[in-house]
């Protein structure tokens, strides 16, 4: 088969660290390309202020935390899948806008796993995006569906944490 | 045990994609909070001119391509090694400078597996440096040693490739 280029549906899952970093780091290089880039992230709360959000601004990167109002053990899943909806609005529109050669949904396999979103639904709006868009969706536990459906996936896998020798989580390095 | 901060020595290995651009995106959130970075390349050529060499110029962050001269199959193992050895004199200055908090070594662990450079001696170097300076190592087949001594190791593990459907590598994205 000769070689084709082809706007890549990119997965990074698994348990391990590096699955938004990494990402970020998509984001860098294809900035530094001047490829237009935008990164939504489903579960950062809109109040903050981590490296990524800060290196941004800088760089006047679009990077939208999505996340407020979301909590990982939900009371309310009917008042989750309205916000999820609104989210899945606002990617779809970028997605859909001609604005950008990569968009990173950052986070977003926890909104099919919880159930806020349809993975069905998710994948129709992938499928018809226009030409040209790479995607990257992190996130533990990708559903098979999205496994099946990216073009390049990759397992983050945890072989060594420094929270098991009691080394907390440091600004710059893990946020 | 009381939660502690301490300058960490990352690994990321593994035969996926996502070493270096994780790497990447770890240097952008920490320049991203005003930290001072700089990344050497071990295998990439010094002509190189990727997404990633592009978006640090662009940023002044220190981004040194050391591989000119390096191959892949070699054919003159003493002049690697020699070469290896230039290398990582410039490493062990710039992680003993005190001008940087975060030292990223790119693809280093082939100087290791191809043995070009003593695993003890990096190891030696690495644990002398002075405190505060985070390092990040990236490359496949990290050795036993440098996983052992290491804070935090993640395996980037390949679960689906595009070059295996004929979709080539691709600018921005990839490199």
């Amino acid at each position: 088969m000769k070689p084709k280029r082809k706007a890549l549906v990119i997965v990074n899952t698994g348990n391990g660290k590096g699955k938004t970093t990494a990402a970020l780091g998509l984001l860098l290089r294809a900035w530094g390309r001047g490829m237009r880039v935008c990164m939504l992230q489903f579960i950062k709360t809109s109040t903050g202020n981590y490296g990524e959000n800060r290196a941004a601004r800088k760089l006047s990167i679009e990077l939208i935390p999505l996340g407020k109002g979301f909590t990982w053990l939900s009371k309310d899943i009917k008042q989750d899948k309205a916000l999820a909806r609104r989210c899945w609005a606002l990617a779809k529109e970028k997605l859909y806008s001609g604005e950008y050669d990569v968009v990173i949904l950052d986070e977003l396999t926890y909104t099919l796993t919880y159930g806020w979103l349809p993975t069905d639904e998710v994948l129709e709006t992938l499928r018809g995006r226009p030409d040209g868009v790479h995607v990257v969706i992190t996130g533990r536990g990708a559903p098979q569906e999205l496994i099946e459906f990216a073009d390049l996936v990759t397992e983050m896998r945890e072989v060594k944490h420094p929270y098991k020798q009691g080394v907390k989580a440091q600004p710059g390095i893990e946020f």
